[in-house]
């Protein structure tokens, strides 16, 4: 039981705070053999990095990675793998109002009730610059399932949503947004911005796919696939909805409609006729992509005010000065590709542990 | 890591399959001294229980529980607390066509792809009769938290939404959707019937409330107490989707509209003036109600013919005759109402741990 | 966290008191497709019933163990395995003296000052009797690990060790204290029939040797064979000492005789010229024996006269009365093997899990 | 699930080679709001810092330790604490013969076996300098328990044991043994020069008392607290026996000289006329001193040649140059402290977990 672990057979534990003078991940139960050096990693941290568009926050990371143990002559030995991120730009700002009073949105009210005490600087341990350390141990994960494609990108801002028929996965790198529509981009940059300026904020629906993942992975009934992607993805900070497959709307079709028939293939293997299972049934892996939909709410960071209390209880109004992404759900992109990783190299190891 | 245990410092771990001789649960880490008996607990089954009303499956199982262990005097003693259900009404029917073929939607496929064999007899172990062992042992947990007050209800079946001002909480219990909204209760009578003689199946949403959570509980980040509750959910047989607060619907807010903004309350207490955000800010209870909502897909097993595969990888149609849910969400309600109280009641005793 | 369940990949929990209706144990990540049936079971439990000889407490219980679930066809299926063992003889007698006053030695004290009752007849959770679950669940365990040879004796009774030079595997089942040496068990009859007519009791030492244990299983640093191999065998009932290898002896050599110096083998493996260090290096198997020595303490229910205290705090005496094994330790040896199959049955799997 | 974990409610993990850049450890579940600094570890890593005398490695390493997180204006936050010391003396020697050939008693063969490749610069993961995470770790764990004394110290070396009745506690920081017998110190310092300018090594026990644990903690049955104390102490390096209390002394006492007498204190608690059981019944501590004995086989690395295989098979004699403890035993007794320490912590949060 441990607060700051995720995972099993392939475990990972971070910690670190936005302002302290670095964070962290530790990989536990890593397979040994892999190839790994720091440039293994760093292109996906780099892809979460803030600072790149106008559209994220303008806080300025390198976020550069450092592998202090786990890998000798360039291999994984089978060890802890310690990955280490410096906090570069930690402005010196005043963080008195913070101090005093509670960001609605934000954990400030919910850590000092718990804890009696919290690290304000920039939210602390609740900062979304958390998610670098998930990054950073989900590059990790995926070179255990080398096989795996996983893909994360952007399908709706504030309620605008891409056009399926559009769907282009060539795009997704070629705009901020992680967007593949290329159309649904060029709206969301007016979309993002005015908010931005307006001093408001927006919230963004993720979807995930992961292609080549056999049948067979996951574990009923507590340790089900869908079960710990809903739990991987719902602690992603700003995240209040997972859906898998057809999620919400599987719930409003009919049993013949929502049934994903089963046809021999060409290859010898099950050819599904459909996909609204999101390639899980039983909590376990069918062989179908695995199809992960995350909604992220707007940044509760906003510049227009918001009526709050104080330490001592009493009525005031705070704004959210600094440095912040006005859709967080953008940069939440890689992080749910991370998490997919985690949760699938996991389940590979476990099944492998129990069925061999 | 086991696979049929769910909980932390509350824990439970549930066995059994849908034509075995009985299914059960073993609660550990219940506290001592708190009163318990089989009534305690055979409310929450007989809700729960199938065959009450032609809105869902005619197998006719008592569900009478026991207590085997754990309890003295009528007092829980702090050790394990066996719990067994046995099964009464195995209708020894003719098993070979599912025992031949994949139910589209079942675990059939997954599970013979993972396990090589399964039990095929009404589901074997991913039968939803195992969920009987999840109210049971919720049971137990509401009894760790007896100020809590926790209430589950559906909210929409077959996309036909309830109207949330027509909720009526005294109406759950007086029709047999556990809805809150009689209007909607009358028009679901005909919409169930109808797929239900149709052969067909229709999905649902199921809503949940818990009243009297303290701020202060969950835990970050890997800990939090949204992302206990999205792992208890999902997990449930036929759940797709997973929203905290206003889930999916916040990502089509902007900042402002999102904050639940804070004034203090007449009686010294913080008080907040909406809840978007469903009671959990940062992963940790914020003292004001947890909100979770839960999409049910539609009951696979369905007389209409579905398209599927057999063993041997063979083109063949297959019905699902037997005694089925036509909405297998209806019944879902007091499953969430179990999975809620057993998440709060490991948080509970969680942060009594850690914080004291 | 889970109070009572052992093991990670292969994992059992176990409830139960010494006088309820029954006590049981669920085996959850067994790989599936293994052959199993009671019969495979019954024989472990047998050796470690009660009422065999005079040597032991005379409760009947004939410990008929029920398979409840994971089992289809005769083969595991990779679903919990819940085993049942019913209680039979728990005699009606009068508790009143053990429910008042702390019997030394034993729970009473620790149990009451923990949680502030505990269920009295016969010891509750804290007798003997719950061995007879980890008896029934290391049987399964057995069946993960078909070619690793596991066996258990008592090296010791009283202070009277057996000469090694006369160790004779072959007496080991001929006689009632699984005493290898022929001569040793001769003297053992005298020694606890004088204890047990005395009113007295006795310590043993049990050894355990695993032969066939591959080179690589465990896993440093708080996963090590050797220390799950003294978590599990410290928690058995009455033991206070375990030791690896030479354990305590090793203390006294000097470093040149400690070492197990290796020359290449005929069957080209590595040959050992010895086994100090009782099959584990590192925390990780050598391929050579795992070896485990394990020291019980005297029985603490005699019916020599002690001096202690009642619930209210006043001064007593207690003599405890009804069916006690005159030397808890010769009972011990099936529940040391059983524990000994159980963590290798574990570290197969997570070693397959991690390293394929 | 984590290999490099130890503990549930208060639990560390651990990272780190012995010739990496660094090593360190994650202390997650300490309660908020304990003052910490660096000052409050550095005294229990002095103690344990090799170079100090002759009797120990001369391989000079400050062991400064950095606190990297979880903690805000000099109070636990609650979040996990990052810490970390830096390796400084990672003498660049040759590591060829190391590489290439298997030290009997070390890791090397174990290692390759299951990993199939390892970090053979100083022992790299397995090496005994890990221990210094687990000192740091467990000053934090100190604080959780602020009112029990802890207390280890070597009481035998070389088979050469203390004399009880010269116990003296204020000789053990007086010598460089750790040995609160001011003769049994004058023998050793001859003992142990002779053993190392032989080119030989010698083992030790070392005895941990701690004071002050209230009774009631520890948990039946798989997580009682002698189980972990066992399970804490055979995983470090070196140790091949763990006793508690009279440990297998008390497997050659009769049942009524075993037994811990009670009789009601002065003060109104019980007063035990003994503590043969080292303060632990039935898994719970009783309010008596914790009583743990640790057995340290001698140091594997010794310049005396002994026959071994390399990587490839063939026969060959190996030599441990570089710069060893003499007797790893000694420097042992503070890390049976630390471990001491981080078992009570976790035992304290997890009985105020379950019981309030």
């Amino acid at each position: 039981m441990s607060y700051n672990s995720f995972g099993h057979s392939f475990r990972f534990s971070t910690w670190g705070e936005s302002h302290g003078p670095a964070i962290g991940a530790i990989v536990d139960g890593c397979p040994p053999g892999i190839a790994l050096s720091e440039a293994d990693i760093q292109p996906f941290l780099d892809a979460r990095r803030p600072g790149t568009s106008r559209f994220t926050t303008q806080r300025q990371e390198p976020d550069e990675v450092r592998i202090l143990s786990g890998v000798f002559e360039g291999k994984t030995t089978g060890t802890p793998i310690s990955l280490m991120i410096e906090n570069v730009d930690q402005r010196s700002k005043d963080y008195s109002e913070v101090a005093k009073a509670y960001r609605p949105g934000h954990a400030d009210y919910s850590y000092d009730t718990k804890y009696g005490l919290r690290d304000y600087r920039g939210g602390g341990r609740s900062s979304a610059r958390e998610t670098a350390s998930r990054v950073a141990a989900g590059a990790v994960a995926r070179l255990v399932i080398p096989d795996i494609k996983i893909r994360a990108y952007v399908v709706e801002i504030g309620g605008d949503a891409i056009d399926p028929a559009h769907f282009d996965a060539a795009q997704i790198s070629q705009n901020p947004f992680f967007c593949p529509d290329a159309k649904a981009a060029a709206r969301w940059e007016a979309l993002v911005d005015n908010a931005r300026k307006s001093g408001s904020s927006l919230g963004a629906v993720v979807e995930c796919v992961a292609e080549g993942v056999p049948a067979g992975w996951g574990a009923p009934l507590y340790m089900k696939l869908d079960a710990q992607l809903a739990s991987a993805m719902m602690g992603i900070n700003a995240v209040k909805a997972v859906e898998i497959g057809d999620g919400l709307g599987a719930a409003r079709l009919r049993g013949e409609q929502n049934a994903d028939a089963m046809r021999p293939g060409k290859d010898g293997n099950p050819h599904f006729l459909a996909n609204h299972a999101g390639g899980i049934a039983g909590g376990i892996s069918t062989g179908q992509p695995v199809v992960v939909r995350v909604g992220f709410k707007p940044t509760s960071s906003i510049l227009t005010p918001v009526e709050t209390i104080d330490r001592a209880g009493n009525a005031t109004d705070i704004v959210t000065k600094g440095r912040h992404d006005p859709c967080v759900g953008i940069r939440g992109a890689p992080v749910v590709e991370a998490m997919m990783a985690l949760v699938l190299a996991d389940a590979k190891l476990m099944h492998r542990g129990q069925c061999g």
